[in-house]
């Protein structure tokens, strides 16, 4: 893990990117260290076209005490892609643009290399930021696409909680996945979120195998989660990683 | 309404029994007077049974600067019974002694008459207890009866934001209603209640015509509602009425 840049945000936040061999990424830490880590996971879009979202997220983590760190997905940003990935995409963008409902065989083609590529990449990020004196333990895992999350969580026994963000676009065998997962859950689904199907992610919920899982649902499209469903979602962190 | 006793809890929470007509009645109120009050709804099982469970959620509210009331249920308690709810409770009984689904009939002879019989005492409470020097506006109702509820915030203006606890046995007559509730809402899902229907849960609250609405869904029994639960619930209040 290479640091390759530093700067004091004006709440005192410090954030520094960092590379992880072919991987960049971002860490933030709040004035008060050791902290324990959040891991920010984002839709596969590239960490420069997410970063307003990620620092605001990171920001209000550390108002709360909380590091957090995110890393480029694989065929994300200036990542290479790899041609199936590509063509998976391609695919889904004709069948949303023919209104075609998206097959299974797109969503596991777009979904499940993504899965196996980026886990452990994530997991080698853990490794690396845990190293870190100013990084105490427990560590949570928030947001993001949802199916690198439930896999970090079966297979990741340093994640110990989890917020999700209730997406389309689940391959089936996720679903399977999902039983196994047993850490505390907060999962946030936006009611009226055009481009998500609200059935299926009520079924994934259902499918959780947490003892300890909350579903929080509000109105608004996509982008539109109300601000104190982030603070309902700070709270949740707080009570398992503090 | 009469005043008939009064104790200071030891949290210093004053406690007042009162009578309004027939129908007895408790007030909570805080040391911070005057403060919001959140009407406490409750099923009809008495308020003598009912008396652990509300004067818990009191003291909760209390803390955080809220006064509460609550008065006993038309046909429950010492209140006169009717025959045609009589009927409809042994109806009940029977059909779920049976294993029966519950028809429509049932439901509807068991609550619609509930219903009528009982918004227009809890208005005439609102009245009554609006004109107390230590309560203030605005208002809020909280669990109990669900259609109670619904009624409730529908005709009553004062009512400014609701907490409901999903719960089967919602008359078909209350979804279309649902529709016309405008208030904040805050609706608290136990998602594997075996007495709950947990779809028709769904389908009433994306019946609500509120524009901020909140489904919060977690694990746990019809009575296992998590501590955090309840404090999200008066965090939803303390948005809204404070």
């Amino acid at each position: 893990m290479h640091l390759t840049s530093e700067q004091r945000l004006d709440d005192g936040v410090l954030e520094r990117e960092f590379t992880l061999g072919e991987i960049p990424g971002i860490l933030w830490t709040p004035a008060s260290a050791p902290a324990p880590l959040i891991l920010l996971g984002h839709p596969p879009l590239g960490l420069r076209t997410m970063y307003p979202r990620l620092v605001a997220r990171a920001r209000h983590c550390a108002a709360e005490g909380f590091a957090t760190a995110t890393i480029e997905l694989p065929g994300s940003g200036d990542r290479p892609r790899w041609p199936a990935a590509e063509q998976a995409r391609a695919d889904l963008r004709r069948a949303m643009e023919a209104s075609e409902p998206v097959s299974d065989e797109i969503v596991d083609a777009l979904v499940l290399p993504l899965v196996e590529k980026a886990v452990p990449e994530w997991q080698a990020a853990l490794d690396a930021l845990l190293s870190l004196p100013e990084i105490g333990g427990p560590v949570g895992y928030s947001g993001g696409v949802i199916s690198i999350g439930i896999r970090l969580a079966v297979v990741e026994p340093r994640i110990a909680a989890a917020g999700f963000f209730a997406g389309s676009l689940v391959p089936r065998a996720m679903f399977e996945e999902a039983r196994q997962v047993t850490v505390p859950l907060h999962v946030l689904l936006q009611w009226d979120d055009e481009g998500n199907d609200r059935q299926a992610a009520l079924d994934l919920f259902d499918a959780f195998g947490s003892k300890e899982k909350s579903l929080h649902a509000n109105m608004g499209g996509h982008t539109g989660v109300p601000q104190f469903a982030g603070d309902a979602a700070a709270q949740f962190f707080t009570r398992h990683l503090k």
